[in-house]
């Protein structure tokens, strides 16, 4: 592996360090090397106590040498006689074109190159179920100041004197989160018509009877694990519409934890909660070349990364095991209506699932 | 480029896209094409006025195909009859080797695939200073958060009714950061033993009489623009020792200045600072196995990434431009004294530099 392991899930996962500039680790059957530049030595050594660690001088490269990373994998190769390695997909070109020119093989793994990430230690459960947390006391608050707004003539939340903007709530929960020791990027806080797109991170004024929708997806400073949690609310009385909507979401998100346990695939879970809404009258299709109703996968994993496996996707093959750590989060998106989505994140245990850190769902907030 | 743009200055800088998830995107001679996922479309066609955004379903990949970036990339360089691509170095191994059993070259480009972004516009110049910017206030805040605690009987810093750590002053800077939209990741708030490892973060109470070297570098939320900031503090007084060691550091500064123009090497600007520090009675070498003195390059280019070229370090052979932004930080490091680093972040300008954000300097506090 080649890069700096805050940036690489694999590679924080094998060295345990916490660097923001690029290392190299060759992992033999669990065996692990770790090479870092001279001046990061003493840290690598100190937290990674399970490791090798070796830096580019000890490993006698020249100046020059020391500036190229594919210097420190092909020094390290060599040092240790290895002629074949076996990286993942993202393994850089440049360093695998140059460890091939000096005549090692270079194999790209099919699939994960650490599979058993996924699968969840208890001491890894605790540290998502912190993020988890910490996302649960940032939602308190976003869901506690939209509801201590008044709503003005315009229909325009007003909090202490001033209108409520989406990013006046979304500097509550990165406060919150800060406070946690953890750190939120691009949080979503997105009313009415942002709301239809579930990627944008929503702006402006914020206002009474649309819904709101609020995704929370914390990262641990001390750890490096996530959470991720997402409410959808109104501000005042949601339409009759709007009501049917939420509840099917909720709806879908019970049937696909009804389903959610070990040897389930991904794909049937996803299913479970895709029927939940059509059977609801909430239909998945295109309007106008855009993509509406329940547009996204029921749920990913979460660990070291936000986004990892198993999904639980249309053509989820992956069955679930005890252990991996998934978000269940259903949606509807029009954008006459606005989007509603409503997602926490589970364990899978032998019985079922495990919410890791609990959340109240409401909805209408008057 | 394939990644998420985020996380790659590259395709930042090209697309203008701040999305998480990757995305694809081919450059003929400027003209863009984005392929980015069906559910990020109308946000990246809303967020890239300039680039021609597709998303997977417009290219017509099956649920299937829409799985694999390298998909993505072939899709797009069939339909756009591309049958050679320049790629970085750190282009993922798979895409390549996919693109090439179809029949695409792919070539590695040799240096940066856009040596004009080291070469900074006004508006991205006005962006830096705005992240510089937030690290002068955050600083201060740090600084007089310092220079307000008291000394317990044991040299411990105390504020407030407990010990000051160096936990409790990175909070309160990441608490100012983000207050300036801007976010900080691991921080560097380091005292004694440990300002002597110059990646070090710090942790523990903070000490006085013994330097704590303060490492502020925000990204900023809404353009990702970095600034880089460092100053190094003595809460009472320093030993004469740990003067002539800060004097010498701020010479070096100072000599590294007078050199740093257009048409200069990095090298030479490192060496300025070296010999400045040298000439002082200041080594650098190894003790006990561990470098000690000037340890680390004099500076780096700061931009969408917080390092990137050019560097200002022993063997940097680039010449300076006007529009490049670098950091000049030269520092000391002695396991016995700890460490001492002052670093501002400059513009090269046609008739020198100009600091992009300027902030006092103390050393000692009492």
């Amino acid at each position: 592996m080649v890069g700096a392991p805050l940036d690489s899930p694999d590679l924080l996962y094998a060295s345990g360090f916490r660097a923001v500039d690029p290392v190299v680790l060759l992992d033999r059957g669990g065996a692990r090397t770790l090479v870092v530049a001279p001046m990061e030595y003493s840290r690598a050594v100190r937290e990674c106590p399970r490791v090798n660690v070796v830096d580019t001088k000890l490993l006698g490269l020249s100046r020059r040498q020391r500036a190229r990373l594919s210097s420190w994998a092909l020094r390290l190769l060599r040092r240790e006689r290895v002629a074949c390695v076996h990286v993942a997909g993202a393994f850089p070109l440049g360093v695998a074109r140059r460890l091939e020119r000096a005549g090692v093989r270079v194999r790209i793994v099919d699939g994960a190159l650490y599979p058993e990430r996924l699968v969840k230690r208890a001491e890894e459960l605790r540290a998502i179920a912190e993020s988890q947390q910490a996302a649960v006391i940032a939602m308190r608050g976003a869901v506690r100041m939209i509801a201590a707004s008044s709503i003005g003539q315009d229909g325009v939340l007003r909090f202490e004197g001033k209108p409520l903007t989406a990013e006046d709530v979304r500097r509550a929960i990165d406060r919150v989160l800060l406070e946690q020791d953890c750190v939120g990027r691009d949080l979503i806080v997105a009313c009415g018509e942002h709301a239809a797109d579930p990627h944008a991170v929503g702006e402006g004024p914020l206002v009474a009877g649309r819904p709101i929708v609020i995704d929370v997806f914390p990262q641990h400073r001390r750890h490096g694990y996530w959470g991720d949690l997402t409410r959808t609310v109104v501000r005042g009385r949601a339409s009759p519409e709007l009501r049917r909507m939420y509840q099917a979401v909720r709806a879908a998100q019970a049937a696909a934890l009804a389903v959610l346990r070990p040897g389930v695939k991904g794909a049937a879970v996803h299913a479970a909660a895709a029927r939940a809404l059509e059977s609801r009258g909430f239909r998945t299709g295109a309007e106008d070349g855009r993509g509406v109703g329940f547009i996204h996968g029921t749920g990913h994993g979460v660990g070291l990364a936000i986004h990892e496996g198993p999904t639980l996707g249309p053509s989820s093959d992956t069955r679930l095991r005890a252990g991996h750590v998934v978000t269940v989060e259903p949606g509807l998106y029009y954008p006459r209506l606005g989007g509603i989505r409503i997602e926490d994140t589970v364990v899978v245990t032998p019985q079922g699932w495990r919410i890791l850190a609990p959340c109240e769902k409401r909805f209408e907030l008057y």
